[in-house]
């Protein structure tokens, strides 16, 4: 038999290897490590090679585009080997941001252009007083709102009480040089040039405090680039998620996110409604563990400021919570209303009516934040009681208020939120999906941090799973996109049936009986960081098909509500906590996705902490959500029986009509005979 | 001798009394009481009756007018029956009215013209609400905005967190029908029309919240004229005054006083600041010693509207604190610093600044209040370190700055604060008295309540002196205007001399050596309600001495100040927490007033109570008040020798200088010869 020389560009040396070798086999003989999370299926192309020059011919083209097949791309467990070849690996990081679906809105940038000084309402000032004299008796206060007049500008600037018992001894202590730091929170902007669907009524009321408010004075002038602290805070019903923001940078120096503290009391939103009106005590009790959750989230994120700042060799300090000085909070309003302590109870009872979708701005002591006692904290605006805030500020993130292109927008979390819409019309809906995507109600769920399973791949013979773990080292369990994709892989593998049912009659030993029924061990005991099996339960597949039920007939019943055909969206974009990578084949594959060409979704990443913090950072952003709050009409599901039955009809897998995935059910059959075309159309970005 | 009959309209029958007889003779003859404190000198004339007919001869007309002998008015003490007669007894009353000088200013009557939907700022508005239903998922906040704005025509109403909370449940469970509670306070308003000396730049400062602030919100529809209220609080270096006051008829229901919390640690506002400046805790203490103060006078005028009102047929119900909405609040500026824990130390030193002259809007939860914990507490706006909202607050309500006339302003307190003016310019000055006048720092001095000597005479002869007390029964001690009737009485019947020594060589046992010197003894023990003698002592002497030249030297350096001849003052309005009657003649005597004709002098009380209380009912006289503020000029009296030198010439009965005291130094001479005219001009009003 021929053999050919086959020379990788990272190997130390050439390799012999005979004709119809696998570059896979080749590159395990050079000592060049391919990922192969499929087993070699070609399916997950992460094995994606180059071929320099030389005789390699594809057995498939799965995975690739017409334009990689021209630039000489090919996946390496599918290349074979028919002459000398020069193979060159991409760095593996490459590959995956290749293959991963569109995530770059997802990553946290200053917004282009932004300019503390234009856009920010927190702003720090130094000023030089004259001090009094016998012939200037001008009381200290009166001084002071003096110099922020003459010195920058500001008029009818007041403050608090607290304020005021430091301003004079700062002053002498200071000889006069202070520098404020106020929020200048301008004037409620008149109504949007987008008229509205219905007009909310909420927004003729401002907020307590429009003209500038001095929140602290300090002695002494900073330095003009310092930090000045801020805080984006997304309070999801089962996880929260703090972003530390400097608002001279604009940057989110560091981030931070952990289960709500009130999950121990109830799941979803409407069991901890439930437990919190039963008497005062149990709602305080509802409001201080998310509280506790938050504090100890905002003492995180600076203490990670100086540990993620180490490599830089910028003079950061590890910031104190007392020193931001602005919070940006979004939630559902049920996790508004339980943060606030206002009485939740009608937002679960007919007709279903929150206390108040747009709470006023506050101060930090009043709600409980442990950070400056007269920080800002602005409470988003909501629009009803399934559509709060989190939405709102998912929409301003997603940009999808702002877009002539239609947009559906999914906020994948415990409540199903979605919208749907253009820079012309918005509606949005809400469906309680439960937490099992992010991790909770499910054995072995986490959310997605360091030791997480965020993807993974099924061997189609061995039925042995690749993993892909957050921080790559050994697992503790599966984040929400490692169910996602485990789900799809167990599927597409025959393990589990369209009702979601495991087949225990497939030859492997990682199909058991477990506690709670049958249950597929993900990863043995041995290869975990706890040393137990992490596995997945009967029980946690039905929480799962629950969810993806709940989140496709939202979005689908919608659809039809405003008689928009679903297949004519010209985006659809996905908001949620998932991991680093979500793959769409698979949340296609499982119906958790309308089976739409691949190009049409962006993973937005967490779409509500994103808006928060650009609202946080910008005015303008803050005013937009509040039009996007007045624009967005809200779709009651409860209305009748559609969602319902939409909700039943999408318990399996992937759907009772199949007609719904056209590209998915044929393509399945052809993969499963081990080839042919992609199950999805192929990616047609470059 | 020949015999008369005398006939008493209030006798049960006729007497016979001979040719020469008092008047007063008679009448104990014929049981009739008529009241001689003075002990039948002709001085007090108190037993003031009227000759209905017959032969009676007046051997003094003193403290009698020409229109009063047309009338046929004689004092009994100096009436001598020559004939049969008919004398008319007039209610006692009558004569007292007749007798002090005009306090009429002094009651407490609703401003004319009050309306509580045109002033006030606190308004109770019923409201009716269309309940939410699936076609209208309107939040509650927003539907009770709506409704304020349609009901009410309340645009931008805003409130607290607490009140947020409370707006569902109260909705629901009053279906639907409630009352809201609002502080609608106004914008600023322009400019004075009177353009001031000095421009204070505070004004363009405004406080925290002017657009309609939401309370409270009450289950149900409140009567309408059922009481709202509110309280004036005027905080006394000494003495605190709380009025309670209806905000809806405007009328102050009760009125309660007490001694300041803080006088154990300091009887002046130097003390004070001096204590407090020592560290933080004690800053602390001291405030919370006057809002102990405070607050257990809030407790007692509500617990003495019932008491009140036992006797109308109102329905009255004992208000609770917490009913009250709003609080406006006046005294010096320390008092005010100290009340609010704000740094009083640079009051204190040169050059002598306030933290703050105008505090912004504050709730009464933030100050430490207990009465609704969302009330307004309005701290009114003061000008200077030592002219405070006491003294802005006295100006208003004693009309000075709406007058063509120009009028003196003397607020008769621990502080000797003096404005002098006119609609046209305003200036003031202040100066430390002590809190000698309040009956703080004098051994047996006390505040103007029940068992307070308010009035001296002494018998010339006997110097046995005759007291008139408060509620009429046994004494306990003397209040301010009672240790001013005294000095007066000790230094005309020669007990005193002008230095303000006792004379021990008179024949009376009442002066005598007791533990710190000389000392008057005013009653014996026998004839007090504790069982101890009161007496006034040299001590005490010097110290009424020191008050009363401080007050005479700041009005007359201010007078000086400004170029302004006092003997040309128009009126000389006095406020001050003096007892029910206050006699010129003696304030003059001792030197404390300047010497001028009776009818300038008007006493108005607590002025500074009265301001506050004007400025809670009337958004316009709260206005006002701003206005003062900022037009008054504040002259230093301690930036030279001036003042000091006044002062030392001022410690003297009546004053070093006599020929300030024309009408006084004669006339003392020849009513200590036993008769002739009044020491001063016959009251010249009818």
């Amino acid at each position: 038999m021929a053999e050919h020389v086959v020379t990788f560009d990272v190997a130390s040396g050439p390799v012999a290897v005979p004709t119809g070798a696998l570059l896979t086999e080749a590159a395990r003989l050079a000592g060049v490590e391919i990922s192969q999370p499929c087993g070699g299926q070609g399916r997950c192309g992460r094995c994606l090679v180059q071929i320099a020059n030389g005789g390699v011919r594809r057995r498939s083209t799965l995975r690739l585009t017409q334009a990689d097949v021209q630039q000489g791309f090919a996946l390496a467990c599918q290349a074979v080997v028919e002459g000398n070849a020069t193979i060159l690996v991409p760095p593996q990081e490459k590959v995956e941001r290749r293959l991963s679906t569109d995530r770059t809105a997802a990553k946290v940038t200053v917004p282009v252009g932004y300019d503390y000084g234009r856009h920010q309402t927190v702003r720090r000032i130094p000023l030089t007083l004259n001090p009094p004299s016998m012939t200037d008796q001008t009381d200290d206060w009166s001084r002071l709102q003096l110099a922020l007049r003459q010195q920058a500008g500001l008029n009818d600037v007041h403050t608090s009480l607290a304020v005021l018992k430091k301003i004079g001894p700062t002053l002498r202590q200071s000889d006069w040089q202070v520098t404020a730091v106020l929020d200048t929170i301008p004037p409620p902007i008149p109504p949007s040039p987008h008229p509205g669907l219905l007009e909310n009524p909420r927004l003729s009321a401002p907020s307590a405090f429009y003209s500038p408010r001095l929140i602290d004075v300090y002695a002494g002038h900073a330095a003009l680039d310092a930090p000045l602290w801020g805080a984006a805070v997304d309070i999801g019903t089962t996880t929260v998620t703090v972003w530390l923001v400097d608002l001279v940078s604009g940057e989110a120096q560091a981030q931070a996110a952990e289960y709500n503290g009130q999950i121990e009391r109830g799941e979803d939103v409407i069991s901890r409604i439930i437990y919190a009106s039963k008497n005062n005590g149990r709602a305080e009790g509802l409001r201080r563990l998310v509280l506790d959750t938050i504090n100890g989230l905002l003492e995180t994120v600076c203490q990670r400021v100086k540990r993620e700042n180490l490599a830089s060799f910028a003079p950061l300090r590890e910031p104190s919570p007392a020193e931001i000085m602005k919070v940006s909070v979004v939630g559902n309003s049920t996790m508004m209303h339980l943060f606030l302590g206002i009485p939740a109870a009608s937002i679960r009872l007919s007709p279903f009516v929150t206390a108040v979708n747009s709470p006023p701005l506050l101060r930090a002591q009043e709600v409980g934040l442990c950070i400056h006692p007269e920080a800002t904290v602005d409470c988003l605006p909501g629009v009803a009681s399934y559509v709060g805030a989190d939405i709102t500020a998912g929409v301003l993130s997603s940009g999808l208020d702002d877009s002539d292109q239609v947009s559906l927008f999914l906020d994948i979390g415990t409540n199903g939120e979605t919208a749907l819409g253009s820079r012309e019309w918005l509606v949005s809906c809400a469906c309680s999906a439960g937490p099992a995507f992010e991790g909770a109600g499910v054995v072995h769920g986490m959310r997605a941090t360091r030791g997480a399973i965020e993807e993974v791949w099924i061997n189609s013979q061995s039925y042995e799973p690749t993993c892909r773990v957050i921080g790559g080292g050994r697992p503790r369990g599966l984040c929400g996109s490692g169910l996602l994709s485990l789900i799809a892989e167990l599927f597409v593998n025959g393990l589990l049936d369209r009702a979601g049912h495991f087949d225990p009659t497939r030859p492997t030993g990682r199909i058991r009986s477990g506690e709670h029924g049958l249950e597929y061990v993900v990863a043995w005991a041995s290869e975990t960081q706890h040393g137990r099996d992490v596995v997945l339960t009967a029980v946690d597949v039905d929480n799962l098909l629950r969810a993806k039920a709940a989140i496709y007939a939202g979005f689908t019943v919608l659809a039809d509500s405003v008689g928009f055909p679903l297949e004519t969206v010209d985006r659809v974009l996905i908001g949620g906590a998932f991991g680093q990578y979500i793959n769409v084949e698979k949340a296609v594959e499982i119906g958790l996705l309308p089976d739409l060409p691949w190009e049409r979704f962006h993973f937005l990443g967490n779409t509500a902490v994103k808006g928060a913090y650009l609202a946080l950072l910008d005015h303008q952003a803050r005013a937009r959500i509040e039009a996007i709050a007045r624009r967005m009409t809200y779709v009651e599901l409860s209305a009748d029986n559609t969602f319902y039955d939409a909700f039943t009809s999408a318990l399996f897998l992937p759907h009772t009509d199949s007609g719904r995935f056209p590209s998915f059910t044929p393509s399945l059959a052809l993969l499963l005979a081990g080839g042919g075309n992609s199950p999805l159309p192929p990616r047609e970005r470059g």
